[in-house]
């Protein structure tokens, strides 16, 4: 199938920028130094790219991604970075045969994994962004507790959030430093193999953490686009003019085809004015003609993806993969 | 089951509250005064419920939704509200038996609809909103064209959406007044006898429209329930209390669940501080406890909607049905 004869909206994927972004990670961050994290792309058929270049365990965010990544034999290491409440599922799937690590945070939370039957954690720990994860000084005692009621603790987790966007690379190597400070005081007392931490924009200056929950790299984002690293830009949604007006144009992608957290989309040579359900307002100059293809590029990259049934990977005009989205929904 | 053994993230639907806009707006618009728009639902199952109150025409902004509802049986007049290029699966579905009409806009939108073999349209009237739609003036000689091609002309149809949200009454009667002009104008020129428009906010203002292309009334919305508007929200996010820190808490909803073209949604007693991919942090005095189920309101529906799979029709901590959100997709 060639890429003018898709329906649209459609997700594209660059092969070429894929595999270079890919491989440049790779290199980077050989087999356990990375945990490629799933949901920046909700992708069994990807995650089968990572696993092949040498990356056994995997990050995931919810409980059906850690179902789906087993289900497509990817279940070798599967962490669960997340805390629930209901681990009756996951307790299930370690039952199955494949490896669940869960993160806990709190009392309840380990009751929960242990309720729920999962053998293992790591204790997230809260390094600075205001989200999940316990005190620092509070760790060691989660971790005592999770051992009292049965469960082997890999060790901590924590993710600077906060941290991984900043523009310049001198501050967030600095703050990274102060962030991974306080994880690797919570393994002291924790205990474990595991330091898992880091993201796209962290992954080569965090060298605190056994391994990076790094995601985002594949597909790559217009917000890390904006640092200094060396992964491209893979993803578009293809959308087709569907009319035009003296001053405008409108293709046939919209709010529900694209993550709109980060704001509107952008459209190389023009201007987005706005976006409706199924529409996206622009001008250009000149202006396409009615049936042109466009390449839409989200703000957002994992909540664009989620929106979708399959990506199509593609090499120029030619679409040589159709892989199916198949981690989305809870 | 009961609402708190639902996983969660989950889509609750207040079955009173729906009860009472589909019935509300069935009394103000009868039968065919209304074409409800899926696009808001997304759900074969709601659109039942309108249909059962004696609505048999609907309004659709994709081709997956044409084809559900077809397949729901609910396609006794379906108006695709929206142009496309390639109109071979609409002419597909209308040869399966259902009556499948499309907006054109265009010469393109015109060759394509009778290309594709669909045997009717609307012509699509720009009124004041810079998306599709053909210049007023320009309608009679597209509904020319699009009989010299075989098609059967219904009439026009015409979007006040610059106009549906204005919050001051008088002054959205005032402009919707001004759109309508046009479109009563274009229809002279088109004949036909359809004049399709409207929202949920011009629902009882626009009297020139034969027919409402109301939608968002079922379940509502934030920005909608800042109106004047005899609808009440219907709709919310159950989400579960999975973290709490001194001065915050989390919960497991998300980007990925959540509609944010609007901004971030509500909860109620909390302030909102943003929002990742499966989390919203947000303070509130005092703070929840971990396992404590929160209701989310997002600040959109319609994009919210199209993230799950299924919506929960609740009473009290009843679940009294579940509904597959089954139009998602293209």
């Amino acid at each position: 199938m060639k890429v003018h004869e898709l329906q649209t909206p459609a997700l594209l994927v660059d092969g070429a920028a894929l595999a270079h972004n890919l491989e440049t990670m790779s290199s980077a961050l050989p087999g356990e130094r990375l945990r490629p994290h799933v949901k920046a792309h909700k992708c069994t058929a990807l995650a089968g790219r990572q696993a092949a270049l040498g990356h056994a365990g995997f990050t995931c965010a919810t409980i059906r991604e850690m179902e789906g990544m087993a289900a497509a034999g990817l279940g070798q290491d599967l962490l669960l970075a997340n805390e629930v409440l209901d681990a009756s599922r996951l307790g299930a799937l370690s039952r199955s045969g494949a490896r669940v690590t869960v993160a806990v945070d709190s009392e309840a939370t380990v009751e929960a994994a242990a309720r729920g039957g999962v053998g293992e954690v790591v204790v997230d720990v809260n390094v600075g962004l205001p989200r999940c994860g316990c005190a620092p000084e509070d760790a060691g005692r989660l971790a005592d507790l999770a051992r009292s009621r049965g469960l082997e603790v890999r060790g901590v987790m924590g993710y600077e959030g906060h941290i991984v966007g900043l523009e310049d690379r001198a501050q967030r190597t600095e703050l990274v430093g102060q962030c991974m400070e306080l994880l690797v005081k919570a393994h002291a007392a924790v205990g474990g193999e595991l330091i898992s931490a880091g993201g796209t924009g962290t992954y080569d200056i965090n060298t605190w953490a056994t391994e990076i929950q790094a995601g985002s790299y594949a597909l790559m984002d217009t917000a890390y686009g904006k640092l200094d690293l060396p992964f491209r830009q893979a993803l578009a949604v293809l959308a087709t003019v569907i009319s035009v007006s003296p001053g405008w144009a409108v293709v046939d992608c919209g709010l529900k085809s694209l993550g709109m957290d980060h704001g509107n989309p952008s459209i190389e040579g023009a201007a987005v004015w706005f976006c409706s359900d199924e529409h996206v307002t622009f001008s250009s100059d000149p202006l396409p003609a009615v049936g042109d293809r466009v390449r839409v590029v989200p703000s957002h990259i994992d909540p664009t993806v989620a929106y979708h049934e399959r990506m199509h990977v593609v090499d120029g005009d030619e679409v040589v993969d159709v892989w199916p989205v198949d981690l989305r929904g809870w």
